[in-house]
Formats: C-alpha cells, sequence, structure tokens
C-alpha cells in the first residue's frame, strides 16, 4: 500500500553539510520539494530532476494545503525549512491542517536550528538554560513580546533571539536590549551576533549588551544574550555549565 | 603545517541517522574518540579501526584535559557528546580550559539537541518561544532553578525539560511541575514525554500537567510543557505559531 506522505524537514542553516543523514533520505525519496524559494534554492541543484514547488515567504498556509493535497493526490513530498522543521517552522501550521486530509500522514525530520548552528559559530553560548524568543509580531502581539523577554531577563537565562529586525521594525532590537537592561540584565552581558550561519559570508561578532543597543542587524541573523556568568574567552562567548566550581 | 584540533561532535540523540554530514566527517577525521562510554559506544562500531578513550560521566573535566593534551601531542580528537555539542555539552568546559593549550585549536559541531529531535516524535511543541531548563543541582543552586522555571511559567513560554529526574532526586519533575502551576501555567497545558529518542525503545506520550505531576521518568527522558495554545491533534503536541490567526 503507498502511502501519503509530507516529510517536513529541517535543513539546517544553509549548507548541507549541517544535513541529517535522516533529511538527506527524506529529500531523496520525495516526489516534489516544495518551500520557500530562498530555501528551495539552497538544495534544488543537488536534485536537478525532482520537481519543486517553490513559494514567496508569507504564503505558508498555501504552502501547506498544497503539500497536503499533492500527497493526497499520490506523491511524496518533501515540505522544507531553514533550520528545525519545529522552531518558528511548518511543522505546527502543517499538523493543525492535517485533520482534513486523513488519507496523509505527516513526518517530522527535525533540524539544526539557527541558535545551535549560529551557537556553534561563537563557542558555547547556549550551555546552560536558555530562552529562544522570536521579536516577530507578525502573530504575535508586541507587548507578549515584550513580556518573554522581560521573564528572559528576570529567570537570567541565556536569550536566542530570532526575527531580531526587518524592514517595517528596524528599532525592535533596540526595544527589547532595553527591556532586557531593564529587568536585570546588566550592560557588561557578554552577547554575540550571527549572520548568514553556514551560508556565505556568514559573520559573527562578540560586543557586550549596551553596545548591542545600538546595533543594526537584519532577519539573516540571530542574536545571543548571555547570562551573568557567560564569558569572552579568546573571542569565544562561552557561557559555563553550572554556577558552581567542581 | 599540522593544526592541533579538537572536534567537539554533537552526535544528535542516538541513532546514526541523526548525525550531520559535518560531524560525520569529523569523526572521520579524528585520530581518536574520546567521550562518556555510553555515547562512544553509540559510534565505535562505525570506526572500529579508531583509537577510542571512553570514561565515566562525571570525569568531564578530566575529559577535556585529555583531549586538549593528546591534540597538543599531534593527534586529531573527537571528543563526542550526545545531542548538540552546546546544550549542557563539552563545548563550555574545554572551551573554558583551551587557553591553557595555546598551541590547541577547538572546532565545535553543532548536532541536534533533545528538545528538537523530541519535539518531532512528539509533532511540533516547540514551534514558538520556548526555555530548556535543566534540574540537574549538581553545578546550579536548586533555587536558580525554581526562579527559572517561575520565569519560564509567568512569561507563558514552552518549555524542554532536561534532566528532569535522577536516582538521588526522584521528586524533582513533581517540584518543577508544581512551581509552573504556581507561577501560571494551568493544570490543563497539553505536556509530552519522550524516552530515548532516538534509540532502541524510544517512547512517547502526550499528556497534562496535571498528570505530569505524578509521573515517574529517568534521566533519558526529555519533558516538554506547552504554552496557553498548544494542543493535542490527533495524538501530535501542536504548539501553533502565534496568537493571532493569519
Ligand atoms: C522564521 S525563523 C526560522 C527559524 C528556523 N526554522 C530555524 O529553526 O532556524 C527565521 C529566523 O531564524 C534565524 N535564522 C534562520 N536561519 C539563519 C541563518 N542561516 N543565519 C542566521 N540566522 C538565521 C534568523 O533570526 C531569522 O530571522
Ligand atoms: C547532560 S544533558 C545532555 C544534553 C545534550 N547535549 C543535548 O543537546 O541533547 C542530558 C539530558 O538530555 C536529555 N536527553 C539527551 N539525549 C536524550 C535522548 N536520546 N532521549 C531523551 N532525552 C535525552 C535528557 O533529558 C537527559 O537527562
Amino acid at each position: 500500500m503507498k502511502r501519503n506522505l509530507v516529510y517536513v524537514v529541517g535543513l539546517g542553516p544553509g549548507d548541507p553539510q549541517f544535513l541529517t543523514a535522516q533529511a538527506k533520505t527524506a529529500l531523496e525519496n520525495a516526489d516534489v520539494l516544495c518551500g520557500y524559494t530562498v530555501y528551495i534554492d539552497l538544495i534544488r541543484s543537488f536534485y536537478p530532476q525532482k520537481e519543486v514547488h517553490a513559494t514567496g515567504m508569507t504564503k505558508e498556509i498555501d504552502r501547506c494545503r498544497w503539500a497536503l493535497e499533492t500527497a493526497q493526490s499520490g506523491k511524496t513530498v518533501a515540505l522544507v525549512c531553514s533550520g528545525d522543521a519545529g522552531v518558528y517552522g511548518m511543522a505546527s501550521p502543517i499538523l493543525e491542517l492535517a485533520p482534513n486530509y486523513p488519507s496523509v500522514e505527516i513526518e517530522v525530520i527535525p533540524g539544526l536550528t539557527a541558535a545551535l548552528s549560529g551557537g556553534a559559530v561563537l563557542g558555547a553560548p547556549l550551555a546552560h538554560d536558555f530562552c529562544v524568543v522570536s521579536l516577530s509580531d507578525r502573530l504575535t502581539p508586541w507587548e507578549m513580546i515584550e513580556k518573554r523577554l522581560a521573564c528572559a531577563a528576570m529567570g537570567d537565562f541565556c536569550v536566542a533571539i530570532y526575527n531580531p529586525s526587518s524592514k517595517g521594525r528596524p528599532d525592535y532590537l533596540q526595544r527589547a536590549v532595553r527591556i532586557l537592561l531593564q529587568n536585570g540584565k546588566s550592560e557588561e552581558t557578554v552577547c554575540g551576533i550571527v549572520r548568514n550561519i553556514g551560508r556565505e559570508r556568514q559573520q559573527s561578532e562578540i560586543i557586550t549588551l549596551r553596545e548591542l543597543e545600538n546595533k543594526q542587524v537584519d532577519m539573516f541573523t540571530t542574536v545571543y544574550i548571555g547570562n551573568k556568568t557567560t564569558k569572552n574567552i579568546e573571542s569565544k562567548m562561552v557561557t559555563p555549565r553550572g554556577y558552581r566550581t567542581v
């Protein structure tokens, strides 16, 4: 019996060296690759024979429906996301729609999320308890984002910030930094920035939270805020694994 | 010129299908594989010719020193960790020791952390802002862990809990659940448990926070707590990508 199957595949940050073996197999097994144009472009050259369905960034629900309908018609679809398939990715919207397509099975294939792949570039910024927070207010009220940042600061969590900026909201990172400072993070907190993780022109930098307040970053950037113990050790951002020394 | 090199390699949850291509290459390039016995056993059969150096779980600092000294003497070492190399992993302690070994270069190779690989088993529990919190008080005072759990609940974060239990502290998960309930998480919050992610006898379950309070789990388990919007959709744990519907 042929299964009607959608793989939701986390591609990792960009370069194919970050693909897991499981993700590679799913891409190979798929009849069609479907996703945001930028991510399809990252992989299509490896599968020149495959049918592809590439759409614009905000067309996520249409893409999920397309994937489900195409699977229902008998093709195996790989719906691709950058990073992890779950983290601000496509696994969630497609699982919400799936009950309308009872013959279709969804398999989520995890991938390296930006927080971890960029973390490795910086050193070990997320070696202790951490939060991942998106500054995008497209689907989340800004007040909720502020609340989360305040709680992350009060708990002295390390923080990885996704979607730190976009054309319509150039000052969101600055606003986020101010909330962190107002809720207990010190100006000297060690922070990191990684742009184009695993892609051409990857750039990284270690700065303080004070310096971060006046930093312009773009949407291809992940931003890291350390906890009280995070250090800059020979230009690596390192959060110790605990507060006690063994 | 031969580089003195330590790769700190995140192996992912267990099965080699979760290795990235980059991690596989690092293991192949290494002269020696070094790590906690359990993780060495996961991979040594693939590299039967390689020298291995396997030590007990709590010997982490010794293992880092051994890796640095061995690299200094001219061998390329792969220091392996389960999951990601950074997240409660070996990247942080070795980067702290590295300045004592100026000829040695450290390369951190990220891997799929348990939160993400287990998340894919459950569906999409971490699709919106989330925290990762360890309940291990070996290096962190329990009061700090309580504070973090309280902040995570106040911010309505999704939470992935690592080290939820161990022989010496069988009631820590119960204590954690109570703190979450006292700080705003409702008893009906959708939660998930995944045991032995990517290994033999993988098990998962979706329950409520109330049910989680009386659950016994072991240290090979990662526990997920949803946010206010997290749903159980046909036995998948799904956190919507936002609070607004598009
Ligand atoms: C919609 S989210 C997608 C996250 C993705 N599913 C993941 O797990 O990495 C987009 C945000 O992720 C971060 N990001 C994703 N890929 C990145 C990369 N290659 N370099 C830097 N940041 C990246 C940026 O903060 C970006 O604004
Ligand atoms: C010391 S931490 C190591 C985390 C690892 N570096 C990572 O990124 O996944 C150990 C904890 O990670 C979680 N964990 C690691 N591997 C797991 C697996 N295969 N299945 C379930 N939980 C796992 C458990 O909560 C365990 O107590």
